[in-house]
């Protein structure tokens, strides 16, 4: 088959005599190399390898990331002075090594695209998946190769996946098609998390799995969508996606909770997040993870997550309380206090990593996903 | 819109020349009335304030809550001497003082309806939110306003989310309205959930809120009917309709369990009640909590939940153990031995908050559902 | 109506006039006989009780269980000395002494048909449970009774749950159909999953209930076509079922993760497997337990589980580590170190029940599936 398509290839550019054929053919050959090399991508499972450092305080580089913050309301939301804050590397995407396709085409087309289209970007990924596995061309045509954008095939997949019998996949379409055709900053973010899941997510093999198959990603966008509508006090419909999200996703997010851009909710079953709840830019949370709060007591009572941040499965952060930018939390914690930017806190109830002077983080815990390693040595006396 | 709806209003008033025009004008009135209050306290965020204390043992109210409790067999299943037994107050519904709507006339509406005909409520809520939304008007329709009762309405709301291709939404419709149209004690309970549900969550707008939109409310619900189905012997039904509500909600309650009323399961997500357990009357329960069982072991081997308990999100209480009325056991515990009445458990392993001479709570929790003042004191050196 | 069918099966009983007449009416016999005992075993719940030893290092008899493994490659994968490696009693099976359902008769066909053709058994529950309950009959004839094979059956079924508007179930189907008839060896696991369910957990009454309305069990032979999917290289399909399993079951196993037989998910809401995790076999796993990795290192990142192994609720083990044959992990343990074989770890971090000396189990958790004796014990200073 690999050979057909080799044969193909030649005959169709050999015979290609003047200038627009050969354009033609090249383009011809892209296209048959492009599938050659998905195929190959599909077969090899190299993790992305990324060192992402925290940048010094001194450093000139903006703090805030390229992508721009959903909610700028929420920007700044607890007061670190500005030489305290950790800056982050907006542009680490560009370090990245080796991409998890192990394909350098690929990573070239990262490169050149990623700031760019992702949209067209995924419409190239389907077209080649739906070569290579034509029994999904009907499920890749309905989902995405059918549309004419990000936003109408997003609020499509959505819609088909929120739909009931007593709420049909049209109403919800409309309804998601009106908010993200008229709100850039959630298609920003949008995109954001396109990229964060495919960087971070050693399991992500591209935009298009993402978009397909991510949970915890649809579960985030749907969110974006309901949060505009609570913003615009159409309570009830958010209430209505907060409720299918819910069902269909196990992700139960509150519409009023503010959540920024880049974020990857991993696995995502069973993560719960409450009304006055603030998450950052750039953060990774695992599944079964609760943003709680403490009770009945009126206006802000749940956590704010700082930019960067870890948050490993299981945990439970319950009440006001502030997740310094950069922290990271082990799995199965339960944290009732403030956790300081750039440490790491672990256990049931919840500990800093080195007590009172506690190791602080050169890396950006949520870029790095690394869940265990300093926890590892903290727990020395573990089994 | 608002001074449209009002000059319209006023006009109709103002026309009004007979008796029977005044009196008509007047509900028409009304219901403008009704859309601009609900319009506002769907805008309006304000937690519902409710201090509620334990009645001295002394106290000469009656001991049980006034709603039915629905399995007569297990009540004093523990048989705590009637004297050490908290008294719950069970009209604490009526020293609500701050109404989650923030509307005044909200609340009279409640304090007049709420011991009378929710569903009547119910039905006045859902056309204020259709002339609301009017997107949601078929929705609305199907749900709500078309059925003649509640019994109907839940049993089809039951049926098309629980129903599959192979198992048609009005075979199970048929099951859900034959049981519930015979069991007043499971519609008293009903209720008493619905109430529960908008009493207790903060983010429980109204009654139709709860029934369209709380996957817990929903799965506690549709459990009762398991467990009727389980008590006439109709086990392949009763396991169906558990094996359904733990794919569609991701709540599992094995049908054999004893629920009382007044329930709330927040969040629900990965709920899990095994055969043999028992829960008491106004017991609040967060996600991710499981009440297990301990092996193989024959017979009763689950534990038995008290009356006003508050469990925390991702506890596991393991085996045939007791948590005592008004008990509260903090978020991430793992209890496998009995906690004794109005105390305080937290940890992996859960200790008691205060030790040997542990703080008696005098609160009921799963009313207040504070989850972490007590705890936080208690875990003083944390993070 | 249980006399009525005595009178009925004594009348054509009576009516036997000729050898074959009186062959043909104890089959009639036998029916109703049957019909009666499964009523009655409705109704009645014993649970089982199993006494599963470890047979010494000494014992003759073959090292592994007698179904096959399906993944040899993962056999011995962690090179303990094979005089260490507990062995297992693969005829545990024939020890039961009370079934689940306290019938005799049943006791006898399950001892003869065990090892036999399971499909033949579960149609015969089928129509059995048809006669029982009517108002199922659609449901049981498209779900089993109008099957061929368990193969045909389970690809049916599988694809009615995992299907959406855009990813029809004829599809699935297919897909599944085509890979169950050509791979024996997942159909050996299938069965072995149906049988470890029906034995080790009590509130499983009969083959077919487990098939119908486990979802542990559907969602792990979902995984399992997947998992052949991946390795023949079709990673689309492969990650498309992962998916559609984590939205209706809530269980997220990457493809890619090797998991033998005789597995059982009990409850199994909130499980996430990771790409290069491995189960063994005989394996019990209760609900939201995590085999997680530890970043984006590249390779070899997730659990190792040995055979017999039982782990608890809520448990997180993280990172390539090895948890021996026949080991215990408590609910709500984080484990992130090697646990030893036949050692019993509880706790966040998990610790060894015995310290140093580490208590020997002399029984095989995975099938005693006790939770908390010894740990009970552990834990005295608890609550």
């Amino acid at each position: 088959m690999e050979s057909a398509l080799i044969n193909l290839k030649l005959c169709v550019f050999l015979q290609a005599t003047d200038q627009s054929h050969i354009t033609f053919s090249c383009k011809i050959f892209q296209f048959f190399l492009k599938i050659m090399m998905r195929r190959h991508s599909l077969l090899i499972s190299t993790p992305k390898q990324v060192s992402l450092l925290f940048v010094s305080q001194f450093h000139t580089t903006p703090v805030t990331p390229s992508t721009k913050q959903v909610s700028q309301t929420h920007h700044r939301w607890w007061g670190y002075p500005k030489t305290f804050k950790p800056s982050f590397t907006p542009s680490c995407r560009h370090r990245v090594n080796t991409l998890h396709t192990g394909s350098s085409v690929e990573q070239i087309e990262v490169d050149e695209v990623v700031e760019g289209d992702v949209w067209k970007k995924m419409q190239d990924e389907a077209r080649l998946d739906v070569t290579v596995e034509p029994i999904l061309s009907s499920y890749y045509n309905t989902s995405i190769l059918s549309h004419k954008s990000l936003e109408t095939a997003l609020a499509n997949h959505l819609a088909v996946k929120l739909s009931t019998a007593s709420l049909p996949s049209s109403t919800l379409s409309d309804l998601f098609v009106t908010v993200l055709e008229n709100d850039q900053a959630i298609m920003e973010a949008v995109k954001s998390d396109l990229r964060a899941v495919k960087e971070r997510d050693p399991a992500c093999i591209s935009h298009v799995h993402c978009f397909l198959n991510f949970k915890g990603f649809l579960a985030c966008q749907a969110h974006r969508v309901a949060h505009k509508l609570w913003l615009q006090r159409r309570k009830l419909l958010a209430f209505m996606i907060q409720s299918r999200v819910s069902e269909v996703f196990a992700v139960d997010v509150h519409p009023g909770a503010k959540i920024g851009s880049g974020i990857l909710l991993d696995h995502a079953t069973g993560i719960v997040v409450g009304e006055t709840a603030v998450i950052g830019n750039n953060v990774s949370i695992l599944h079964s993870v609760t943003l709680g709060g403490t009770g009945k007591v009126s206006g802000d009572r749940h956590p704010k997550i700082g930019d960067g941040v870890l948050i490993g499965a299981g945990t439970c952060i319950l009440g006001n309380i502030k997740v310094g930018d950069g922290a990271k939390i082990g799995a199965g914690s339960v944290v009732i206090k403030d956790v300081p930017p750039r440490t790491t806190v672990v256990g049931n109830p919840a500990k800093l990593v080195g007590g009172k002077n506690p190791v602080k983080l050169d890396k950006i815990p949520s870029f790095t996903m690394d869940h265990t390693s300093d926890i590892s040595d903290f727990y020395d006396y573990c089994v």
